[in-house]
């Protein structure tokens, strides 16, 4: 367990350098945090020239970046913040264990998206081990070492095994010291399904769809008329689940989703550039958790097997 | 009422000249029958060259063929043969009358696909004037006056309100005599839905799954999932309604459909050439009366609306 006061001090590792973890990773850094992030395209380009966060809030110029290639270089840390994306899960088996200090106080939070994240590590590492953070945040990898910050920026965490610990509110404590927005949640597995009421509909009808934004789906009646079935669907699968979210959820969070304009889900990128989505974490693995717990699931798996298929034939997989 | 007699002296009118009326008012006619065509963009290529029916089971060249371009030309007739596009209904309004005789003897057979054509008619024209006929046949208009055949081409035909009739053998009868493959059904509605058995997946998933054939279809484990997962649902809502289909009637169909090779549904040949697809008729329809029977409709749905979102984009409706 990590105590409050050697927390200024303590080391922390980033792993997926991709535009969450060096948003986050950086802010950390840019308020004098040792952190180590581990790269691989963009490593050369990084530890010449440094990391740029690009903002309204501020822009941000890390000159100096501890990057590396390997686990190993970096060694045992306290913290992990795992931020790859969910399809190359299978990587952390070999990136995790030179991070984990013999004592087994390491804590690994998945900032990823979708479910089945925390049970990953979960299996391999501990449950004890395993934090969840929820990312509320529009980011942009605009060029190598360089991210570019759109909007929002709450992180939610909590304990993947319970209730909140110390642990967890010492972690909210440094990250807002480091100019993150962040909660702690009494229950993670609820706010990954209050997520999924909102990437289910919009990352997959912005794909299904013919690859259009947010503003196009609601402006379509259809499309405006499955995403309401698809949220009734997945708050359904939550509460059979345990998970108690008011079908009232479903309305709030189209209307608030009128205000973000033409925006398009990070899914839908990645589809449109041919990268990997992440198609079980956030269709697969809740379709199967429905499915197991006897709910309704016709529209979700109508989704997540027509997404499986274009995304493969996209990636020239088929 | 038709008697026997005076069967090979009725005047028959074709209505909507595609592919569909084309065909079988050509076969009518090669074997004597008096078949009026009503005609619009092929009329004035007809009246000159008249009709070809190109097939492996023998090719027919009609050069008399009597079209119009009016109902009016057309006059009163003993059975109309609707063979127009489901989204072309409403023309009926106006395209039938003309054709009616003041007997109240005339027969409409919709030989349309999907659900509602024969509801169409009997709102409008009485329900015991309406006939149904289900095609199985792969066909394709290549060319002005030209239909080409590539198999198939059974009819079953039966009556919208009830039993079969006298009328029902009397036409099935003449069908038979002038080569059409035909027979007779003692329940319409139940014909109708297991032919959705087939259309609703097959024309469905070949456009939203990316606009492939049936054989992509059946290759693609994603898709033949949601095949199976799309015919067990239009089961249930047949069931629901008192149409009483097996199970094991979708493994069968889906078998029967390995041996189509790469056939494309004339749905996705119609949505990739930008034309109208008949989304009400195959899917929009059945989706509703499901609904209605509370049956679960979630994979119907979901492609219901994805497809008549695509379409509508696809002929730049949206």
């Amino acid at each position: 367990m990590i105590s409050r006061h050697i927390l200024p001090h303590y080391r922390i590792a980033v792993v997926g350098a991709g535009a969450v973890g060096c948003y986050y990773g950086g802010k950390l850094a840019h308020y004098g945090r040792e952190v180590h992030f581990l790269m691989r395209s963009d490593l050369a380009h990084v530890k010449k020239h440094g990391l740029r966060l690009i903002s309204r809030q501020g822009n941000i110029h890390l000159p100096k970046v501890l990057a590396h290639a390997t686990p190993e270089e970096i060694g045992p840390v306290d913290l992990v913040l795992i931020a790859l994306k969910a399809t190359a899960n299978a990587s952390l088996d070999t990136l995790i264990p030179p991070l984990l200090k013999p004592d087994g106080s390491t804590m690994l939070m998945t900032l990823q998206n979708g479910l089945g994240n925390e049970e990953y590590l979960a299996e391999r590492f501990g449950a004890d081990h395993v934090l969840g953070g929820l990312c509320f945040v529009c980011l942009n990898r605009t060029a190598p070492g360089t991210i570019e910050h759109f909007g929002h920026g709450r992180i939610e965490m909590g304990e993947f095994a319970g209730l909140p610990l110390p642990r967890t509110w010492e972690i909210q404590g440094e990250f807002k010291r480091c100019g993150i927005v962040c909660s702690v949640l009494p229950d993670l597995g609820l706010a990954r399904w209050r997520k999924l009421v909102w990437n289910v509909p919009f990352n997959g009808l912005s794909i299904a769809g013919g690859g259009i934004d947010v503003a196009r789906i609601l402006a379509d009646e259809d499309l405006l008329y499955l995403t309401r079935g698809l949220m009734d669907e997945v708050i359904g699968i939550a509460r059979r689940l345990g998970h108690d979210i008011p079908p009232a959820f479903a309305d709030k969070n189209i209307e608030n989703t009128r205000s973000m304009g033409p925006y398009r889900p990070s899914s839908l990128i990645d589809y449109l550039e041919g990268r990997e989505v992440e198609v079980e974490a956030i269709w697969g693995e809740p379709c199967r958790r429905g499915f197991n717990a006897g709910a309704e699931i016709g529209r979700l798996e109508t989704l997540y097997r027509l997404i499986r298929r274009l995304t493969r034939e996209k990636r020239g997989e088929i």
